[in-house]
């Protein structure tokens, strides 16, 4: 039987020595993961250290009226009164301000950060890490170059010289930290595994968490990516009120896209994209009102160009959807592909060549051979 | 390259015959099949006869102040009144009131009948028909009897001695009818295909609805069927208000046990249920707001029973998520398999065996192997 089950957190073999686990980055989403990380070294006390360190980048912030460093107000508070307000932490999660520090004591490293700071945030780990510490990447999105698209696992790896796993899913921050059951996937597959994936999923399976581990890591981390690509394209159909048939369908043709590519250009498993909640249940969510969605159907409705609209509703942050689009785009046009993957295509177009979002029913349409011919004639 | 494509109106070879098209069915549903085959009738002049029967069943009905019957006004004005008012219909499409002539006259029979009429019709027709002649099921649903689950295209198949497809997919029949893009799945294999899966496909297939073939018949069919219990787990969400990232874990679940069931019981292909239409796509657009969703919130929302919302919501019709429910566990239970499907299970538990709906939860947690220890204990 194939049916893929959570791994669960099962940890028979005790390990040599209980790992520490830091986390970097302390976002709404690094924030709700050190949660999470901090409840399960508290509750697998055999296998990890209680203390958890969370990497906060230092901010002066104003709390109740008066100035503080928000890891101080942390580690009195336990909580994030700046990016995840309301939300307690459990009191052996530690707010660091120097990442040196938490390279340093930690033997899995969680990485959270927003994707323009990674390589930046590497260099000053750099040469500070344990021997045989791993990173697991939560950053969604990939970085592309002149060198093609990488994943930001590949990114950590390369920079910091450990193996580096990913950890996606269809996991709305907030959602996550009120303890709203989801599911998520890890990628986990290393060449030499003296922290095995058990021991990963253990980090961070918790009974509203609910992890899967598979040792597809490029498809885990392209899902998380390439979503917000088909996530645009649903909410374009949203603006113009098309039905739930056509937006099914679009969902499912781009969701074989992710897969295609994944497949094409990756090591990936065709799995993943369609079974995992890396990728079927991503994209779902994603299009149930997701900010690519929702940005996507304001442009059709109002008329006014996706950087406008960056502004107006994302407060100057970047779509992801638009510019995943358009990354992907400019590789699909070095591999000369641009014509195999024609969602993807349209979202570019509509994006940034003004082509008209009701061209998308064109694009779902193969092409058929066999020109109509009103009204019948005898062949014999 | 295994990226699927539709197979398209691809009729390079010349068949010796031209086809005859017939449709079993009226409803909103078989008046929406029928303008199609109707249209591509016409369109591929070459390959089939143009006139395309309806078998109506016979009413008076109230048409501009008389008493007529609906076969002579559809004839007259090509448009169902009573069914699918507002949608023309091609004028070679010829409503008939009786079942046999339609089984006469058809080298291939598309049923599209409520599923408990499918036997009676069945019965009617056997005797009349073409030699060669094949079925398409556009029935969704399953038969479960004390032989076990049985397709409807083998219902069709038995009573008739013909071959017997099936097409289903993400299909509201008023979308359809409004010609807004969908795509659906043919699964279509016969032994001796004296009429090829593209002739078949060119019977549907038009360029607002994308028709892929595949050989698995039986992927195709239960889709149609399993999706309405899926429905209703992810209605119950709806009524809890619970988020997007828990209601896309059920959705995964839930496509997951459609392809364990499929595959398990079957010869089903594991991609069907997760790559096409009839799986993913169909599933999708019935969690955005289908009757079984609507009455499974409803459900959870009012507190009144399922039959009560039936009478209610549906107007006295059987809420097919339920039903399904009811029959996929008594089904499994002979087999002793209810916990290997623990979604499905609990929709029948929670329709029928007063579950609360908040123990979706616990169904979506795996069992953990290791119990919760807080405080951290050495143990070397």
């Amino acid at each position: 039987m194939s049916f893929p089950h959570a791994t669960g957190a099962n940890l028979d073999q005790a390990p040599k020595k209980r790992l520490a686990v830091g986390v970097v980055g302390s976002g709404n989403w690094g924030t709700a993961i050190a949660k999470i990380c901090g409840e399960n070294a508290r509750a697998h006390g055999h296998h990890f250290r209680s203390k958890v360190r969370m990497w906060v980048f230092e901010e002066e912030i104003e709390h109740k009226g008066e100035k503080r460093k928000l890891t101080e107000v942390f580690n009195e508070t336990h909580e994030n009164v700046k990016y995840l307000p309301g939300v307690e932490c459990p009191p052996n999660v530690i707010a660091v301000p120097d990442v040196r520090e938490v390279a340093r004591r930690s033997d899995v490293l969680v990485f959270v950060v927003p994707h323009q700071f990674i390589e930046r945030v590497c260099d000053q780990m750099s040469g500070h890490l344990r021997p045989n510490a791993v990173g697991i990447s939560c950053i969604k999105g990939v970085s592309v170059g002149k060198d093609g698209v990488r994943l930001f696992s590949d990114v950590i790896s390369e920079k910091l010289g450990i193996y580096c796993g990913v950890l996606s899913g269809a996991n709305v921050a907030n959602e996550v930290a009120k303890e709203q059951f989801c599911e998520t996937t890890i990628g986990y597959n290393p060449p030499n595994p003296v922290i095995s994936a058990e021991q990963i999923v253990a980090v961070f399976d918790r009974p509203y968490f609910s992890v899967v581990s598979v040792d597809d890591v490029a498809g885990v981390a392209l899902g998380g990516a390439l979503k917000n690509i088909v996530a645009m394209a649903v909410g374009f159909a949203d603006g113009l009120e098309w039905g739930g048939n056509t937006k099914s369908a679009i969902m499912r043709r781009g969701l074989l896209e992710m897969q295609k590519f994944a497949t094409t250009f990756f090591d990936s498993e065709k799995g993943t994209m369609v079974e995992q909640s890396c990728g079927i249940a991503d994209l779902v969510t994603s299009c149930l009102g997701g900010r690519n969605n929702r940005v996507a159907e304001a442009y059709v409705k109002s008329g006014k160009p996706i950087e406008v609209l960056e502004k107006e509703l994302l407060g100057g942050q970047l779509l992801q959807g638009a510019s995943t689009a358009k990354e992907v785009h400019e590789f699909l046009s070095t591999k000369d592909m641009v014509n195999e993957f024609p969602l993807f295509h349209s979202v570019y177009n509509i994006c940034y060549e003004n082509m008209d979002p009701k061209g998308l029913i064109q694009v779902l349409q193969p092409l058929k051979e066999e020109s109509e011919n009103e009204g019948g004639t005898e062949t014999e």
